[in-house]
């Protein structure tokens, strides 16, 4: 037992994947055609809702939408993987370099944030 | 600490985000569309490339495609702590799902696994 | 002269292609994946704003908005064309069947139209 | 009768979105969300497949990709329309644009076309 619960779901992944011998369909443009797709299924949840809207939509469907982001998390988390790049470290950074582009001082509460700040 | 690295990264996230008092864009359907957004430019790496060309890509870059999967998972991991859902657990239930839905015997190598078994 | 302006429009863009002799990477996969990625940057003209933020945006970047609905439109145009599809037949054959789906008299100014009337 | 098919669409759909009262739902971004949705679910026909399955798709299910093409050209055409764009206007001046960027002299042929010439 690792305690790190990100690279159990990895190695899970890779036996589900692997028992149906379908890592000949994963490579790296498939996988991303999939995140994509997956990632738009997610956002119909959302579609020509307003805040309101959205928001009691999220109370009713919590089930579905973790679902959604399951399907996203799952092939990004293989496409990481297959890649040899290591989710956490990738994230950490990127929040460095973020943080370098959006400084405190010049980002906070700003809406344009990813326009020109 | 924890031993949870993904944890931890949640709580990194949180805190980017609320030195710069960003969560009042971060409602879901917002956070879904940036999802979308970072999802099209994974793939456009590998927008108009054989398999060939995709392998060659990969090589050369790397840092910018972990990049990119890094801003997918952001988003997708900011989503999910924000409506309360563990991710971990949420990938769990659909890999359950998925094992139910494409069982080895029929699944087995088949590359329309995702049409109709 | 036809009269038929996205006739015309269809007649350019094989020109086009077929000068630069990219018929090899437009197949369909890779011109549907194409269409999804301009999409996505049509989509980002939008991203963390709200109505007020996306009218001002609007009003001072028509020319960029207008490149990208043609980004995605070319793409879109070619591939109907390469399938053999009429893009105005099918546009018409869509808004029949929407028609019968959603009747005038329960869709009325009903937000949650796609969901389940 | 104007011989402008594409016109005679454009006013198709005012009217049927009217009838509707749907214009209150289609805001810029609420178009653009819907256009990134329908060009993932024109994606899905070709998720998974490699050239051969691509084809062989096409031949046994052309009505439903024409019907996700009809999808995604109909909110692009409203979206042109509500924001005053001209679409085949639009068309013109990018593809201007793309001779440009991409002369025939250095773009024949090219895989990496849109990467850097």
């Amino acid at each position: 037992m690792s305690g790190d619960r990100l690279q159990e779901m990895v190695e899970r992944i890779r036996k589900f994947r692997d028992e149906r011998d379908w890592m000949k369909f994963h490579d790296p443009k498939n996988l991303s055609v999939s995140i994509a797709i997956e990632a738009a299924e997610l956002l119909e949840h959302f579609q020509w809702k307003d805040d309101k809207g959205v928001m009691e939509h999220v109370d009713r469907h919590r089930d579905e939408i973790a679902d959604e982001i399951a399907d996203v998390a799952m092939y990004l988390t293989e496409l990481a993987d297959n890649l040899g790049i290591d989710l956490i470290a990738a994230m950490e950074a990127k929040l460095e370099k973020n943080a370098q582009k959006y400084p405190v001082a010049k980002a906070k509460g700003v809406a344009t944030k990813y326009d020109k700040l």
